[in-house]
């Protein structure tokens, strides 16, 4: 638990929120500023405030209860012709609040969400290549399995 | 394996791709189409469309090396200042390869990358009870455990 947290009050049970979802583990809570009816996140009951702080068996949790939220929501009367899931990590990334937090976005027909970016750019296949040797490279020197 | 699809044809390695990752259940290819460079997203082996056609655990490795990949990016020497993780589930969603993929996307200062919507919607409390409600009512007809 962290103190002033805002999410952390939620779990607790200290601030107010429209629980759809809770274990042991993790919550799904409304977002009170939702794209579409229906926008909730999973978050983790553990304070974790970006990616690298959230244990991997939680992200684990996290992210199968976001497919069963997507699959209540699409089952729900809620309308939903897809589901966008989405994760910010990072204030330059468009993390508001610093406890880790899984999108759940149903989508219709017409709904305002958009994403935008300069897409002109078509990498050479050995640029491609160089990047990923890059990152196996990174890989190998990640603490796995501390 | 699915004919015609583009990404069973890289996971069996019968197009070009630049693998940042593969495991026995998983692959992490560069997009060829990057918003930043970087951008990779992981992919299931098994041919999977959408969300709904995942296997849960599966599902939990596909997004626990999104976490290793994003700790790869910030390792690695590509700029990385935060990490955002999108999925695409369904037409409206945005997804154009229909065979399940989470992206994993480094952000950084003066990137291209945005999301728009419609922000201005406030809920009143009783709406948001309301929906979470019947969100947990649709939970409890999930056939889990399948």
């Amino acid at each position: 638990m962290n103190a002033g947290c805002v999410f952390c009050d939620i779990v607790a049970g200290r601030s107010p929120s429209s629980f759809a979802y809770e274990d042991g583990r993790v919550v799904a809570f409304m977002d009170i500023n939702p794209v579409t009816p229906g926008h909730l996140m999973v978050v983790p009951r553990e304070h974790a405030a970006g990616l690298a702080d959230l244990d991997e068996e939680l992200g684990a949790h996290v992210f199968v209860v976001a497919m069963r939220m997507a699959a209540a929501l699409r089952e729900s009367s809620v309308r939903c012709e897809g589901i966008n899931l989405f994760l910010a990590d990072g204030e330059v990334a468009f993390q508001d609040v610093f406890h880790v937090h899984l999108h759940v976005l149903p989508r219709f027909e017409g709904d305002s969400f958009r994403i935008d970016a300069d897409w002109s750019v078509h990498p050479k296949r050995a640029e491609l290549e160089a990047v990923a040797a890059e990152l196996r490279s990174a890989y190998e020197r990640l603490p796995l399995g501390k």
